[in-house]
């Protein structure tokens, strides 16, 4: 019997592999004199795993790393107004608008009426609270906790911090390996809603389909039935 | 009586602005060719005032900052060469190692015997907690708040957080702006740990030295004395 739901939110709740992916469209036409997209992708991701335990997640990284591989990729050739086009695509992506996802409007305050939520994003602070803010669903949230990494201990954390018990804790979010997966591990329950866009950092190889507390949800719409279910 | 300590941590427990003043003395250099250093100070501090509101703060988007305003200042003769520069500073910056300040590994473990304390700090998560883990402070701490913006709602959210009582609260930090003004205002007590560098934004006018619930102590050490006058 679930009591507890903790929402993930980019791409559970509104979008943002998008407009990360316009970023990249907009990255690999300013390198394409240079190299093939493919290739800027394999470096690009490169660079960001290497400065991932210095920069965390978020945009500001993301666009530090963009000016570093392009830096590297034309061996010093690109342009200062080159690199003042990528700070300025990095701003943009920061002050990009909300965009709820399909149904978020809907189910979150139905769901608020029967179960206590808690809103589990991970990345940069500053923008995430933006963002929550501006969603307009930060009042149907009982809590909203950002946290640099979503694994086993984030989320034990979480269960400390606010007195939960796993058998009654549902998370649901569109990353197995971030949503899903620690969730399971320690004894809650996940609900996947697959989002069509997912960063290759968060891929992992095959969902849980045969274990006893997972659920898939393949529209916002369905929550509440599937979580009836566990 | 005071129960609950909130301690500020950059330039109150361990360095920081040391790290970004040298990191100033560098962008200053990288400059000098194309403009006085304060020239240099004035622009920076006007892009990274005009970013704020997107970036928050943090070295990442210090070091974001620091690239559009070198972009800016040269009329676009900045080098990629100079800009891998202003990157590399920005990645030092934030593999920097903890440098604790004189007193803070002795009367931290002291004053947790006598009170529950909380570090309160502002900025960038990621960055933060690995500062708290390097630290080496953090299992006297039985809570580890990082906030956007240290702020009277900011506050207002830690209390309920952990259920203070503002006559049984103060705050510890160098920031009169950010870590004593807002709480005085509510009803707890401040105590100001000057340090000889304070950022251009925290700056404000003149230390609230009549109020009864402001104190200050010049060193760490003198913590327990000046928090038994409260």
């Amino acid at each position: 019997m679930i009591r507890t739901i903790g929402f993930d939110a980019d791409d559970t709740l509104w979008r943002n592999e998008d407009i990360f992916e316009r970023a990249h469209e907009r990255y690999r036409a300013l390198l394409a004199r240079h190299h093939p997209a493919p290739e800027v992708d394999r470096v690009l991701f490169a660079t960001e795993m290497r400065n991932l335990a210095l920069y965390g997640y978020g945009v500001k990284g993301f666009t530090l790393s963009c000016v570093e591989t392009a830096i590297e990729l034309t061996h010093g050739a690109i342009t200062s107004a080159e690199i003042a086009e990528i700070l300025a695509t990095g701003r943009e992506m920061l002050a990009h608008p909300v965009e709820l996802l399909e149904g978020a409007a809907e189910v979150v305050p139905a769901l608020a009426r029967e179960y206590r939520l808690i809103l589990v994003t991970k990345g940069d602070l500053h923008h995430q609270e933006r963002k929550v803010a501006a969603s307009g669903l930060a009042p149907h949230f009982q809590a909203v906790e950002i946290v640099s990494e979503k694994d086993g201990p984030a989320y034990e954390r979480l269960r400390q911090r606010h007195g939960l018990a796993w058998p009654e804790f549902a998370m649901v979010g569109n990353s197995l390996k971030s949503d899903i997966l620690p969730v399971l591990e320690l004894g809650g329950s996940g609900v996947h809603v697959p989002y069509h866009l997912l960063w290759q950092h968060e891929h992992v190889e095959e969902p849980p389909l045969d274990h006893p507390r997972f659920r898939r949800a393949h529209r916002l719409a369905d929550l509440p039935a599937v979580l009836a279910t566990l």
